[in-house]
C-alpha cells in the first residue's frame, strides 16, 4: 500500500525530523523508538509499511532539506551520522518539495494546492496521500459566517479569501481526495464548511495540536489525582523554549491559542477546573530542548496540603516525528478502511482532540488499540485494496 | 452491613489518621477527600457505610488515641480542631484497643488474637470484622518448611514460634473466620501455608504495602514511556522521610523489603528493568511530610535523550489513611460476596499487589471499578445478607 | 534607647508578624530565628535592644490586629500558641495603631502622619523613631516636574496632591525628624524632592523592597557563576504566591515595578544580562507559603551546555518579619550615630538598593559588618546620648 | 615562563578535557570559558601564559589521546571539531605521556617517577613543572606509622611500599623539585611525612578535590541561610552519575572518601551539622552529565518551615579542566615566587581544602584575588626570573 504523505511546512523542524527518520528506518539504520505504530499492541496488517510511504511537501521558506537536517543535527535533534549517510535519499524527498502557493485568490491558491498533490499521488502511482499540517501556528481567525457551511464557503471563495491557510490546505487536501491531519494547534478542518466538505469527498481527517511534552504528562498525572479522589487546588506550569516554533509561539495570538489546548486536558479529566496558568515563554538561547515545569498543589483526606512539581526536559521535534508516521499511518488506514470525517479515535495523540472523548491517556489508549485492531479485522473481511496489500 | 475494622498497629499513624477521619466523615464534620471508594465510579451499594464501620486494635505500644491524634494534629497531619471535637467518638474506639498479645508460645499469642477478634465481633453484634496490617514494617524472615503447607505450619506451632508477627495476625484473622488486609510489605498472608488456611476458612485477603507515593506516581509514568515507545533508560529515587514508620526503615532489612516493591512497577510496565535504584532514607527532622525525587532519563526519536524529574511532597499517613478505609469496606464486601483467598482486584491499592495483575494504575484502576460493578450485581442476584443491607 | 517603630501598613502580613515576634522575642517565647542582627558578627551594641522597641503604624483597614494574627496562625506563618499567649501585649500595639489618613489635600494628610508621628513619640517618651514602609506596593507614578526639587514640591504640595502615598509617608516622616526604611518597592525617598528634604531634615534612609526569596538566591548564585567564569545564558523564573500581597501584585502595575527589581542582580553581578524573565503570577489558592521555581542555563569549558534549577518554597512574612526588625535597629542606630540620607550600607536587605554599591550578598554582607562595627566605633568615641543608652 | 604540567591520569576525561581545551585556546579555538585566572581580578603578570603550559604524564592505561578525545566528543563533552582540528598538537602531547611505573619495590617506582619528571624538564626547557593528580580515587588507606615523619617514611621505604599511589606521586615530585596539585580527594600529601618532603624540598602544594558541582553551589548556600541566620534543619542529596569516575566511586571504600568531604562545607559554613546525607550512586547510561539534587529543609522566623531543592545538571569534566588549568597556573607562580609548603589561599578550588580555611565561596574568592595581587606584587619587587618572564 505506497501511501503518500505531504507535509505543509515540510522544511520545518518536525517535518524534516519525520523525514529522516522515516528515511533511517527504511534504511535500517534506526529503532523505531518513539513510534507507537511500532508497539505490538497497535502493529495492525492493515497498516501501510514505514517503507511505503513516500514524502513530499509545501512550505515557504526554501531552505534546502539537507542544509535544515544538518542544523538540527549541529543542534542535537538527529545523529549526525544519520544525516550524512542519507544524502541521496534526501535528495529524493527534496525534488517533492513545492512552494507554498500564493496569490491574490484564494480560490486559486487552492486549486495549485489540488494540482499539485494530485500530481504527486499520479507521479509515484500512490494508493492515497495523507496531508500532515506541521506548519507554523496561526492566529485564531476572525469569526465569519462563511465559515458556517459549505455553500457560503464557496460563495466567498469566489469573491474573496475567507480561510486561514491552515483550513486552506484542508480544502485543498479533500478536494483532492487526500486525508488529512492537524498536528497544530491551528484551524484546520475544524469549521463546519470544511468539515462538511471531507464527508461529501469520503475523506477522514485528524487532529488537533500533537500531545508531545507537559501535556502528555498530565494526561496521566490528572487522571492518577482523580483517581484518587485527590483534590487539585492548582496547576500552574511554564514552559521555557527556543527554536523555530518557540519564535512563532512569542506572537500573543499564537500563544493564546496554545496556551488553551494546554489547560483542556484538567479540566476533562477532573471534572474541575484548578486554579493556575500554563504559560509559554521563548527564550531564545533554550533552543530545541525545551524545559516545563509544572507545580501542582492538592488536598488530601481531612485537607492536608501536598504538593508535586515536575521538569520536563525534552526535545519537540523528537518528540513529535515519530507520531507525525504513526497519524500518517493510521489515517491512510482509515482512509482505505472507509472512515469519513473526524478521527476521535486518534484523540492519542493530541492536546486538543476532535469529538466527544476522554482525555485521560490510558483511556485514549485502550480506544486507539481497539482502532487498531477493528482496522484489521475489517481488513480480513475484504477491503478494496485487500489483495493488493 | 455494620464491619469491624481490627487494626493491628492502632495506635500507630495510619491507624489513628484513619480512626479520626472514619469518626470525622460519620460526624459529618469533613469531606471525604482521598477515599476512593466514595467517588461516583466505585459507589457500590454492597460496601459497609462510613458509619457503618466500627474500629478496634492491637498495638504494641500504651499511648493514648488521643495523645497520638493531638501529636499528629502538632505535625500537620490532621486538623486540630477535629481531634478536639472528636474526644467522646475516640474515647468509645480507645476503649476497643488492646495490648498485642505476646508469649513465649505462638499458638497461644494466635489463640488470644482469635478471642480479641471474636470478642470484639460479638460485643458489637458485627457482620463482619476484616483485620488491617498497619504496623511496623517487618524484616523478611528466613525461609522455614513450615511455611509451605498448613499441617506443617501446625506441626510447627504445635512446638515452636515459626510464624512472623504479621503471619500470625493473618493466621488468628482466619482461624476467627475475618477477612484480612495487609497495607504494609511484611510477610502477612503470603506464606503458602496461611494463604491454605484462608481458602479453608472461606475468607478473602488483599495486599500487600499501600501505594501512597512514589510508587503511585510510578504506576502513571512508566506506561506513559511505555504507550509511547520511548525508551526509559535510567529510573532513580531518593525518599526522604522521617516519622515513625521511617525511623523503623531506617533498619536495613525493613528498607530492603520496600525498596524492592517500590522498584517491582518499572520492570512490570515497561517490560524491562532500566537501570537506577530507589533509596529510602529516615532523616529525623523531615517529619511526617515524606519528600520523594525522582529522575528519569529515556530516549526518544533517533535515540535523542530526554529527561523528566519529579518531586513529590506528600503526608504518608494523610495519603494512607482514606485508602484503608477503602479496603475495609470492599474486602468486607468481597467476603459477603462469599469470595475467598487473594482479592487481585484490589492491586489498584498495592505497591505489591497479589498475584499475576497489571501495574499500570489505568488499568488496575479498570478493574477495580469492574470489582464494584460485580459486588452490587452479586447483590441484586441474593447474597446471604442482602435483605438485612 | 528606646525606638519607635512606626509601621505603615501596620495591619498587614509583614507588619503583624514583626509584630508578634517582637512581642514573643521580648517575652522569651522564641528564639531570634532570621534576625540578622543577633548574629555575633552585627550584634553591635549601639543597636537598640529588641525589647525597646516601642510599635505604632497607619494602615486603611481596620481588621484588629489580634484576627490578623491569628488568621496568620491558621495559615501556619505564626504558632498559634503564641498569639494566645500575647494577647494583651498585642492589645497595647492595638491601641498605636491609627487609620491612615485620607483627604483631598495632600498637604493635610502630610500634616496628619507628621502629627501622629509626633504624638507617638512623646507619649512614649522615644529616643527616636523609625517609620517602615510595608503597606501595598504602589503603581510606579507618573513623571512630576514637581518630583525634581524641594521647591518644586512644595509649591505643587501648595495647591495639589503630586506625591504617591509612599512618598507623602516619607515626606512626613523626614518632617517629624524620623527617619524611613522601604520594605516596598514603591517609589518612597526615591524622588529627588524628598531625598533633599531629608538630607536638610538630618535624617537618614533605606531601602528599596526587602529581599527575601527568589533574589536572595540569586544573589549568591549568579555571583558564583561569575566567580568560576560560567557562561549563564538563559535566567527564567516564575514566582507563584497567594495571600494578600500576591492579590495586589497581580495589578499589572504593581507586577511590573517587582519583577524590574528582581532582575537587577542579574546584570549588576554578571556584568551582562543573560536571556529570561522573572515572572509573578497570582494563584489564590497558593496562600501564605510561595513557590519560586529558577532555571538557569549556562555553558563551561568549550561551550559545554549545562543547567541547574531550583525551587523555593518560602514563607514570605515569615521571611521579612525579622528584618524588618533588623531594619529598623540599624537605622535608629545610624540616626543617632548622625548619618544623614541615604543608607547604602543597609544593601544587603533589598532587592533594589539604593547607591552604587554590590550586588552579590556576600559583598553586601561584608559592607553591613563594617557598618555595625563602625556605629560601635562612633558610639565610644562619644555620640549624643551615648551615655544614656 | 615555560611551565611544564604533568598530569597523573593523562589518559582521563579531565586530563584529556584540560589537554584539548588548553590546545584550543592557545589556537584561538576556543574562548577561556570556565577559567577562573582569565577573570580580570585574577589576571596576574605572575601566572604563566597558557600558551607557555607543556603537557606529559602519567597514566595506567593506554588509551590513545585521540581515542579519548573522541568518545569525549561523541558524549557531548568536547566539540568534535575542536578534536579534529587539533590532531597534530595531541600528537605532540602523545609523545610526553608515559606508562605509570610500577614493580614490587616503591622506592624504585618513585625513582622512576623522578626521572620522568626531571626528563619531561630537561627535554623542554621548563623553569618548572607541576605535577596534578587527575588519576582516579583511592581507598583511604590505613594508618601506619612510616606515615608520620620522613624519616621513619624512608626508612620504611627502603625495605617496602607504605605509600598509596597519589602519595608516591607527591614524594616523587617533591623529590624532582616540583610543586604538585592534588586535584582528586586522594591521600597525596596530606601525610605528615610527604608534607615534611614539600618544606625540605622547597616547593608548594595544593588540593583537595576539585570543587566542582554540588558543592560548589552548597558552598555558596550554606552561607546564605547563615548570613540570614536561618536555621537549616536538613541537607540531603543525592548525585548520580555515570561514566569513568563513577565507576570507581561505586567502589565503596572511595565512595566514602567523597562523601565526607561533601559535607564538610555545611559544618564549616553553618557552624552546625544539619541531619542529612549526600549520596553518591552510579548509574552507567547517566553518563557524563552528572545529575545532583538536593533538598535543605530550614526553619525561618517563629519557627516557620521552609525548604529549598535544586537539580544541578552538569558535566564534571568539563567543570574540572579550566581549574586544572588555574591551578596549573597558580601553583607554578607561587613557586616561583618562593612559596614552600600547602597554598591554602587556593581553598577556592577544593571541596576539602588545606589548613585552616573558611569553606563560604565569596570568602576563598576574596583570599585568592589578594593572592593573585600578591603574586605580581613579588614580582615587579624582584623575584628571581622576574627579568626572564
Ligand atoms: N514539536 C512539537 O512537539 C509540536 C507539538 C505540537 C504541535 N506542534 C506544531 O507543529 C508545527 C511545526 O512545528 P516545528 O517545530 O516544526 O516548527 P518550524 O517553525 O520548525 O516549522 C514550521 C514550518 O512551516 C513553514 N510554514 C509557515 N507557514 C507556512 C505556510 N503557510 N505554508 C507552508 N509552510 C509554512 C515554515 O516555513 C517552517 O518551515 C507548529 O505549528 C507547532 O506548533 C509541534
Ligand atoms: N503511610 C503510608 O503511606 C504507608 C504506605 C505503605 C505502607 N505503609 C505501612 O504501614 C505501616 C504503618 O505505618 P505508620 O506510618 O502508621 O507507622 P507507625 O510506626 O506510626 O505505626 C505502626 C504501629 O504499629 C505498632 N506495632 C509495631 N509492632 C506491632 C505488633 N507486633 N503488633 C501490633 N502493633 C505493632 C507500633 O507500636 C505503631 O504504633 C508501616 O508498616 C508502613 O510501612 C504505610
Ligand atoms: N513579604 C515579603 O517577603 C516582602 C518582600 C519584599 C517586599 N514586600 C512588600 O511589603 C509590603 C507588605 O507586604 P504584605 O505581605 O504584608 O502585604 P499585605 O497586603 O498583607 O499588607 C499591606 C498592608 O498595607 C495596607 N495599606 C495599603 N495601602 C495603605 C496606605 N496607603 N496606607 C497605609 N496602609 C496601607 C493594607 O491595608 C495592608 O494591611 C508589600 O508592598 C510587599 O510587596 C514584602
Ligand atoms: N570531574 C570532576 O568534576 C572532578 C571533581 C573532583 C575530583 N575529581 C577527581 O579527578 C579524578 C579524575 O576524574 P576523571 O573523571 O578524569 O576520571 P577518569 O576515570 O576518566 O580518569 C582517571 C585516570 O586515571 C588513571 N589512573 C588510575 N590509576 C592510576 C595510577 N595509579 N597512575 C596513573 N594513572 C592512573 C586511569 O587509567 C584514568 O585514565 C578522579 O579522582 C575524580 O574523583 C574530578
Ligand atoms: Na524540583
Ligand atoms: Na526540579
Amino acid at each position: 500500500m505506497r501511501t503518500g504523505v505531504w507535509l505543509v511546512g515540510g522544511r520545518g523542524s518536525v517535518a524534516v525530523t519525520s523525514t529522516v527518520g522515516a528515511l533511517a528506518l527504511r534504511a535500517g539504520l534506526a529503532e523505531p523508538t518513539g513510534c507507537v505504530t511500532e508497539l505490538p499492541a497497535l502493529r495492525a496488517a492493515a497498516l501501510p509499511a514505514l517503507a511505503d510511504l513516500v514524502f513530499g511537501g509545501h512550505d515557504v521558506v526554501t531552505t534546502p532539506l539537507t542544509k535544515k537536517a544538518e542544523a538540527l543535527a549541529e543542534a542535537g535533534v538527529l545523529p549526525a551520522r544519520l544525516v550524512a549517510a542519507l544524502t541521496e535519499e534526501l535528495a529524493t524527498v527534496e525534488a517533492e518539495l513545492r512552494p507554498a502557493p500564493t496569490g491574490e485568490r484564494q480560490a486559486s491558491v487552492i486549486e495549485e494546492i489540488v494540482a499539485d498533490l494530485t500530481g504527486f499521488r499520479e507521479r509515484h502511482g500512490l494508493d492515497r496521500v495523507v496531508v500532515v499540517n506541521v506548519s507554523s501556528t496561526e492566529p485564531v481567525p476572525a469569526a465569519d459566517p462563511a465559515h458556517a457551511d459549505l455553500a457560503a464557503l464557496d460563495a466567498a471563495l469566489a469573491v474573496g479569501s475567507p480561510l486561514p491557510p491552515s483550513s486552506a490546505y484542508a480544502y485543498a487536501a479533500f478536494t483532492a481526495g487526500c486525508s488529512y491531519v492537524d498536528f497544530t494547534p491551528s484551524t484546520g478542518a475544524r469549521l463546519p464548511a470544511v468539515a462538511e466538505l471531507a464527508r461529501r469527498a469520503g475523506v477522514p481527517y485528524a487532529g488537533h495540536d500533537g500531545k508531545t511534552g507537559e501535556t502528555l504528562v498530565k494526561s496521566v498525572l490528572a487522571p492518577m489525582f482523580a483517581m484518587r479522589n485527590l483534590k487539585v487546588r492548582t496547576w500552574s506550569g511554564l514552559n521555557l523554549l527556543g527554536g523555530g516554533d518557540g519564535a512563532n509561539l512569542a506572537d500573543p495570538a499564537a500563544n493564546a491559542a496554545k496556551s488553551a489546548s494546554k489547560q483542556r486536558v484538567l479540566g476533562e479529566t477532573l471534572g474541575y477546573l484548578p486554579q493556575g496558568n500554563t504559560r509559554i515563554e521563548y527564550v531564545d538561547d533554550i533552543g530545541d530542548f525545551k524545559t516545563a515545569w509544572d507545580l501542582v498543589t492538592f488536598s488530601g483526606f481531612l485537607g492536608t496540603a501536598m504538593r508535586m512539581e515536575f521538569s520536563w526536559h525534552g526535545c519537540d521535534s523528537a518528540l513529535a516525528a515519530p507520531l507525525l508516521l504513526d497519524l500518517a499511518r493510521l489515517t491512510a488506514a482509515a482512509h482505505r478502511a472507509g472512515r469519513t470525517g473526524p478521527l476521535p479515535e486518534l484523540a492519542f495523540f493530541f492536546k486538543d482532540p476532535l469529538g466527544e472523548v476522554p482525555h485521560a491517556l490510558a483511556d485514549q489508549w485502550g480506544i486507539l488499540c481497539a482502532f487498531a485492531r477493528g482496522l484489521d479485522a475489517d481488513r480480513t473481511e475484504g477491503t478494496p485494496d485487500a489483495v493488493a496489500a
